[in-house]
């Protein structure tokens, strides 16, 4: 696929920034089910690197790659699912009320996430197996630090 | 996020590919689930590209762009989720039996899938809006001429 025209793709879309409003017709539940998707597949996606990070799985530098800008696509797509109309969702959800009561800490949340993906990104090519398992290290912490404030214990 | 960063490590990654060896050790409920999440998203972001194809939504430049970079991430996340132990979940699935036994012909499906969203990535810049809506539409059967064969009718 076409990698230079999907770079430029996502420039812009950054560029533009994405409004809620686009979303606001999407059922409640349907808002849940896409929010929790994608945890599900940052959970795939990450369970490795976390494995490499702690000694539990083999490094592997080509799965820290893919894994990594597959993380930076997925990190964009849970927050809109988060919107005030996945309130009254209809289905089961370890979301906690703090998400809407405390919109300013759960955002700086997903700036840390942000922070820490594009952390790993810069580092997930070539072969400093150090610097990339300190990024994969920052990363959970940065998964964690929402989790503990925003989503029910498990 | 370095954009740059994340052509590189897509580029690697696709250069070596990934084993599903990798994942053997996953459960069938999490394969399934996992490969379902990958649907899920892929519906949150091509959703509304059909609308646009079909003039049942505001045509969107910025939408078009991010949504078709997001869908070539995604694109690559549902397949080894059918991993041949993914047969033995005990979880609800749409998923038939001849995604198992015509592997070829589920292969050249997917492949059908990754050209009509590599034409869509390719057109997704810019603004040739009828060019964009055709590569949608392409997609759009690729997603179809899938379902015909591999998923329970819905």
């Amino acid at each position: 696929m076409n990698k230079r025209l999907l770079l430029t793709g996502l420039a812009i879309a950054l560029g533009a920034g994405l409004s809620q409003a686009a979303f606001s017709q999407v059922k409640p539940e349907i808002l849940v089910k896409q929010r929790q998707a994608a945890m599900t597949l940052q959970g795939k996606y990450f369970g490795p690197l976390a494995g490499m990070a702690q000694g539990k799985v083999p490094y592997n530098a080509d799965t820290v790659a893919l894994n990594s800008a597959l993380l930076d696509a997925l990190s964009r797509m849970p927050w809109d699912g988060f919107a005030p109309a996945s309130k009254d969702a209809q289905v089961k959800t370890a979301a906690l009320p703090a998400i809407w009561s405390e919109p300013a800490k759960f955002q700086e949340a997903q700036e840390n996430f942000h922070k820490a993906i594009e952390g790993l990104v810069a580092v997930s090519r070539g072969s400093d197996e150090a610097a990339q398992k300190a990024a994969i290290g920052a990363v959970g912490k940065a998964c964690g630090g929402c989790h503990q404030n925003f989503r029910e214990k498990q």
